[in-house]
């Protein structure tokens, strides 16, 4: 595998080591700061240091663009214009929308967001082992190329990753609640602590879990959470508004001093903790053997119909058939429950399932 | 020494075994449930169990109430009543004006809140080193019998804990500040997420640091939080009004795409958790984030190792990795010295470090 890495920080450099390590791969790396590719590749992440992204990416098997959010759709538009025909090109983003918007129409193109190694940065923390066991979001559209898809997906569980499609927008909605909703009321809580310990003259108590753990993302990289705000900036806004009016609501409880609406919302959200933790998943792998016509799409539609009803695909490949209209998918699902649920859900799309 | 305990659960039973421990004192104690209070003395967190409350507190030099937040002023009352005239009585409420408007005339009552335990309840998990170096919040008040107090926070300082002296209105809005705001929000996280995975349906990630340390306690029991709201329920407000302004300001960066707004929103939350964390003792706290195999002994021996050598870690959190074969320890450290001295030392073990 030749594979291509624009961007050789902690993601990128980690995508390279783990692609060397594992994939057997040879991997051009390129960086805007070529101090940080030249170190990418003493630390052995990377084979070769091109002086031109374009170069890296010209004759690669894949291109992973691992740029910063905001700069991500020139990046990838880049990418694949200096890219070959039979080459997928992805990007590591944590927003998927705006690039999907940018680049998705072009077959070569997948969307991805790896969900690992934000506690750091750079090159010098990248490990060969940073994606192992985490989710690997990755958005690809009715135009993907089914078998472009299906190389990227084998390619990240080499990695050690679990490939995951969502659809772009479900992507953003979901990451505007769980993760930058939560950055947003961090800022907001030591903003207000500080206002009031300034008051007070009091110092914050040493010992405050509920604090401690609630802001300890406060004030985070500025740079990146500036990009990220604003590609999500009309979800986040709904999630903020939807946070606001849960707020009132519960603000009017207390002001009536309404014990048993404070008994029934804190009971809520104990019930709502322990769904979203019953959501997590595991159990014995099943293979499922798929039937397609080989059409643009249907790869990407097999993958979203699943990745929307929740089912975890641990491992993915194609089998076309030799005459090139038809083929088989296989499909790896960890879980007795979500393996049936999987092959009720593909025969429901007209694909015959059967179980090797 | 002669100490009453009313109420023998985690605190009360903590308060029991650290005071005989180390204080060599007699304990009568007493509670509600006349199972808990033999069980406390199995446990040898006191060493008699009278039938009544009155009967622990007549004769006892110190009187420690520790009832619910919403039982309080009438249980801390029954013991002054029962008390003599040279006891202190005091209460371990994580709210205080309400205990202290109902009681604090009387020169023998000091309101307290031990910043401890909150996580686990029952006299079972009491431990007698449960508030070694734990803040102790004493609210004495201009009426407060000085030599009354002076022995309270003596007692206080051989269980292990560091007696701090507060007016009750500051406390009150300190800890809906740093405590009572971040449960709030974290029950308004867990149910804006639970309906957007709803929506989606798309489970939550198995991976996400942020989320989950923000909604740790949310849903957090139901009776001791309803009292808690409703005997904070006016600051909490204010609290609550003054999260809903800083989001919708934040929403109006947004909404308006403003670049520079949002860095400078951002950049003051770092400032402001930085000035926080310089603001407890010891100096600046910083986080070290080592890379760990998921092998039994090896945070032990990163704790030993910093132990030995003097570094005391002020907090700890552990971060396992999807795979859970690995993992990360993030360890936080008061100082700028200890702190670079502990990354030597974790360095030297074999474990990368990073700072976040």
């Amino acid at each position: 595998v030749r594979l291509a890495v624009i961007g050789v920080g902690l993601i990128g450099g980690s995508v390279g080591l783990a692609a060397r390590e594992r994939a057997g791969a040879t991997v051009a790396g390129w960086d805007p700061d070529p101090t940080v590719a030249a170190r990418a590749r003493e630390l052995g992440a990377i084979d070769a240091a091109p002086a031109a992204a374009a170069d890296a990416a010209a004759g690669a098997d894949a291109v992973v663009v691992a740029a910063p959010v905001g700069a991500l759709p020139a990046a990838v538009a880049r990418a694949l214009a200096a890219a070959g025909p039979e080459t997928v090109v992805t990007d590591v983003g944590s927003t998927k929308r705006a690039v999907v918007a940018a680049c998705g129409d072009d077959p070569r193109f997948v969307g991805g967001h790896p969900l690992a190694g934000a506690e750091t940065a750079g090159v010098e923390h990248a490990r060969g082992d940073l994606f192992d066991g985490a989710t690997w979001y990755l958005t690809p559209a009715e135009t993907t190329a089914g078998i472009l898809y299906e190389r990227l997906h084998r390619l990240l569980v080499t990695l050690g990753a679990r490939p995951r499609a969502i659809d772009a927008g479900d992507h953003d909605a979901l990451l505007a609640a769980v993760s930058h909703l939560p950055h947003v009321l961090a800022n907001v809580l030591v903003a207000g602590a500080a206002r009031t310990v300034a008051a007070g003259g009091e110092p914050l108590p040493a010992t405050g879990p509920s604090f401690r753990d609630a802001t300890r993302v406060a004030g985070a990289n500025t740079a990146m959470w500036r990009d990220v705000y604003l590609a999500n900036a009309d979800t986040l806004i709904e999630r903020i508004d939807d946070a606001r009016a849960r707020l009132a609501a519960f603000r009017a409880l207390l002001s009536a001093r309404d014990a048993a609406g404070i008994v029934g919302w804190n009971d809520a959200a104990a019930a709502d903790r322990r769904a979203l933790e019953a959501g997590l998943a595991g159990g014995p792998v099943h293979e499922l053997r798929v039937s397609v016509p080989n059409r643009p799409g249907v790869v990407a539609r097999v993958a979203l119909a699943l990745g929307r009803a929740g089912v975890n695909i641990t491992d993915m490949a194609l089998y076309p058939a030799p005459d090139h209209r038809s083929g088989s998918v296989a499909l790896w699902v960890a879980g007795d429950e979500p393996a049936a649920r999987a092959e009720r859900l593909v025969s429901a799309l007209g694909f015959p399932v059967a179980r090797p």
